[in-house]
């Protein structure tokens, strides 16, 4: 096996810290959250309480000033746990950083230091039921009044994950509806703004414990500063959101390794174990021919994700190569879910084994973030193929 | 497409019969029934009451004397219309066979009429914790009392279709433990006997109105009339088992070709339904050619397996043929749903999706009635290879 | 296995017949063959001779009035035999056909007796260089003369099979070029009309022995009635092309399953033979798994295919079926020859050994014919999907 | 895409050098070379006096002290220019490192020179007809003669690279064959010595080049001087065998990467030149997500193949990932020539396509250096499977 070089001393030490903060206060409540539906409001403010949330933001905005490996390191152990209903990362790594990079500075006043406690609960607002990954034909509109006092917001949006907890949503809506791409904002929305309504919280094959959920939008009144960035930035949300789809792109793929390493040691551990035929799962040599093969992939993936996360921190990941992380990763991550339940035999299909939920937890991963089609698309115009 | 010519009139006329009692009966309830994993009770007399139990069996048990053709469109309905915690294949189609072929005519009297009136629900428990699908490896023992008048039975089992609502279970059990597969029999163990405990249903990935359990045995005291066959069947259950794995196998591949047809046809009505990017996403070259493949192999499929139902009603389908069958078609049906949760993009991952469902119901298919895996090492030693 | 029931005695008798043909005239000459770049030409007389030419033309026109399934099973033993130069198929079955079904009395009787004795060697000619397989972008060009006594033939091909050998070649010409598909026609070529030049002999991957050969058409005068069917014809030459398209796929498809079959019977033979680390290559579980895994899939198409033959017979194979057929036999073809070069080790790379010949042979499968994704723009068609 | 940081500014401009020698010497005759089953022997010596031999050994050797990333770019260029037939890469960085780590002084003053100059064309002769790649099971023998002086060698080779050219041949042989891997020894072999005869070069699928022949060894008296390494190092060459494999292992993945790579390229140019139904092939969403996938999995090796380089410049490559980088990137490279042909529709089959040529090379490099079967023998021990 390759020595990984990506995390320093620092970093390992946080992991650590990490995964025993998953060990105490996640994974003995995380069957009953998927009964639930959704996590325990509590542990977003645990998490921020020991400086978990947010540790990228600067200090100033309640952040730890940390470089992006201290994030990744915090999704491997989530990943590694199959504690997927907690949604930090989009918290911390998406929903923050677009409010750091965009927004005002009394926007960044107000929300961060929020965030970084956990008081507050982001999520972002893109899917809609009727135009899903494709931002350009987004059906939500946000018209400003006459007198310029706010935005009058009207939509839908559905797949919003950590919709339900939410308590700042930045939702993508048309504030020219006839400019195409150009007409698109982002706009700060606050639980509790009058015709915000949350839907049902969606029931899933996996990630069960995450709290999915639509979002309707009636009328609601959106005072004009909680445009994102304020007003030289309207119109321009949709730059906005492919300026940030490297990092976010990535995050997927970082979660598809680790997940993907953690389900064949799993399986490495059962198949020593256990025996059918008189002897070990592990002595078949179609048990140690999957998962030498398996194995190669992941620590291919490894390396290539690992080598993406330096490129990353020097801000020097194109969306190209984003994109084939997100689809190459989450594809092997779906083929190792699949030949481990396998391996498993009919324990792979019960729901208390780890590798069945991580199975149903993957699936997803191939859809959003841009459908791993979406990401061909990419790949190929990047190759100057159109 | 293929003409299909394996059914006449007559089965496609209960086949659209029963297709109304699923609509009518089944359905609606589905969902109910998933949440609290196991149908209702009454489905099964329903079912009984309409002649959709036990068909193949003589009429003088109960049955319609008709060939397995009627249960083959059976399976079909249910498969196609996902409806997948109800258990009249195994219980009409697998566990009343046995009885059929290998009961003494007292069991037969006894228990067939039940079991096609749907007063008794009929199981098969093979399975154990510590063996799987090894038959050989099991440690039931059914130990003969010094009087000759009944058997002790001790040891559990799991993965027990129509576990939790059985009446009657077959039970796999070494009635001579020294001796191997030579020392296994069969026994008749009716719900009440003291002893016989069922334990909790199983919670699963998909099928989650199957009531599939786990069952133990705590000195049973199994009467010795209820050996099935009798006394001189005794430490011969695995010839038995082994008798019947051709048409166990098929009835899988039957299920997973209906199966991933529908799945097929709901992904086309959605594809040429739904939009994006302006455009329908059936006209996507990628959506057409991965619908092209699908089907392909689906019609390939259908073929194969019709021709395996021609020769299993001649009695002439070889266990090697039904592996291969039970195998390559399951392992189809698992990558047509795959691929047709991904052209559902976000809403393939959505539970109230039939899709969805499919996908989860379908990955045991290649684990139960014996793995792919142990399908490959039957056919190979068909081939000479060992 | 399944039992074939496609072949009655009659068929078997000639399979047999031609079985002993192979033995005698072909197999030892046929690395000569390859080497030289064609196959000697008195092996078509041969041929003619013993009746394995156009068998399925009436009596009157030199054939025997066979049905297709002689022509089945002929396709069958060349492709066992790995004869991959021999091109009877395509002359006894695609070109014949075309003048039986398309030509004027006149026609027939001038060239069909002759392709039955071998006298006449026939070729198609559609491909061109800048148009490959897409029939309406052709530009070779066939203008009436002012006195409509002949065709100006212009234009070349290429990839022609049969075509340094040809005698007579049905080239597929515009003979209105500016009224798309509808001014296609076909003219019946023959060897020595001025202008007429065959290009060099393809160089290609394998098929070595088959002459496949570019052709040249200068100003060729090409008389008016060898407009194949005559005046009424011209412009019709599309439609005749497409009617015979099931027939023609279907025999790539006959010829796909023959090779992968013979295939994987010559692995058996190796592996049980070849030891490495102290064993039988066969008792490794990866040689028994990936052989029972290529015998299953064969197995699978052999009786699809067997069933489309049943189909073609009765003039009910639509176009549809056979384009899966086409497309699903050749793919499996190509991998069979892949895993099974891989079972034979370094001996697999070696030109001696038929295995590595029927890998290089089988590649092209995929490409003419139609390519394997025009066989998928096919299928989605008739699902609806465009 | 991800820009390389692998090689300085000398590497670069080393591979410019000999990308221009190439282009000079080697591609200009290189079709005839595959016509005649071998190089010129000159180009070996032209190599030699532009410094393209053997360049990691050290200066006092004939070489130029150089790490091993200059031989990383030689390869990498020879793979890019499809010249399968130079076999420098065995001479430079398997045979001479041979010589240069366990040979005795007098040994590398004899051969190193002459190596690095192209007077001598060095092979190593391992595989053996009835053995393969299992080195355990060699027969070949070197039975040390009464009086010491000599070994009496016998036994036969195949499969050997610049066989037919070899001056050289370090022959892995067995000087006490009962003692099993312990008794292996590698004997210096020299063209000329009586009994040694050269079998015929070998016809293969590709790399038609390349003249791999078979060695006999009939009682050849080998002088005991020529034991590599001396007397201290009998017995011991399963241990050198061993301790080289990573290296060995790497050139062929680094190869592998290169081909791929360059096959994409030529089929990237093709595709947008090209013209079917009226658009250019690259228009069409199958070549464009066919192209992204091929891209995306070439990107994904060549990061991990750039990562063994590192390592391996560092010797930190182990044995495991090496076998892993072997393994995958050989199929990888030959899956991307099979859809890069079948992206070249009728041409790709053609022998003057670079593309053809480069399909039939590809497969191979799956076979030898160890079956990639082997390879998950090693990999999966590695991960405590056995």
């Amino acid at each position: 096996m390759i020595e990984r070089t990506l995390f320093q001393p620092d970093h390992q030490a946080f992991a650590d810290s990490f995964r025993r903060f998953i060990e105490k206060e996640v994974t003995p409540h995380h069957a009953d959250w998927e009964d639930q539906g959704y996590v325990a409001r509590e542990v977003w403010s645990q998490a921020g309480a020991n400086g978990f949330l947010c540790m990228s933001l600067p200090e100033e905005y309640g952040g730890a000033g940390a470089d992006k490996l201290y994030s990744v390191a915090q999704m491997e152990e989530l990943a590694r746990a199959g504690t997927t209903g907690i949604g930090f990362g989009l918290h911390s790594e998406i929903v923050a950083p677009y409010i750091l990079h965009y927004g005002t500075e009394a926007q960044k006043r107000k929300y961060l230091p929020q965030m970084a406690s956990g008081a507050v609960v982001g999520a972002i607002a893109m899917s809609e039921p009727a135009a899903g990954s494709d931002l350009q034909g987004i059906k939500t509109t946000a018209i400003k009044s006459a007198d310029g006092s706010h935005y009058v917001l009207n939509g839908s949006k559905t797949f919003i994950t950590n919709g339900w907890h939410a308590d700042l949503v930045i939702v993508v809506a048309k504030t020219d509806p006839a400019a195409g791409a150009k007409g698109t904002s982002l706009l700060l929305v606050e639980r509790g703004m009058p015709g915000f309504e949350k839907g049902q919280r969606l029931k899933k094959l996996g990630m069960k414990a995450q709290d999915t959920s639509e979002l309707f939008f009636n009328d609601v009144k959106v005072p004009a500063e909680n445009l994102l960035g304020g007003p030289a930035m309207e119109g321009r949300g949709f730059i906005c959101l492919m300026e940030q789809l490297p990092w976010e792109r990535l995050q997927i793929a970082i979660t598809a390794v680790a997940a993907a390493q953690a389900a064949i040691d799993w399986t490495l551990d059962y198949v020593k174990e256990r025996k059918v035929f008189g002897q070990p799962v592990a002595s078949f040599q179609n048990t140690r021919y999957t998962l030498a093969e398996l194995q190669t992939e992941v620590q291919v993936a490894r390396v290539f994700v690992d080598k993406c996360c330096e490129l990353i921190v020097k801000d020097q990941l194109d969306t190209q190569t984003a994109s084939m992380a997100k689809y190459w990763t989450t594809d092997l991550q779906c083929k190792v879910m699949d030949e481990c339940v396998q391996l498993f035999g009919g324990y792979g299909y019960m729901w208390e084994y780890p590798i069945t939920r991580a199975y149903a937890d993957a699936r997803v991963q191939r859809i959003y973030g841009g459908t791993n089609e979406i990401m061909k698309e990419v790949i190929s115009r990047g190759m100057g193929l159109k």
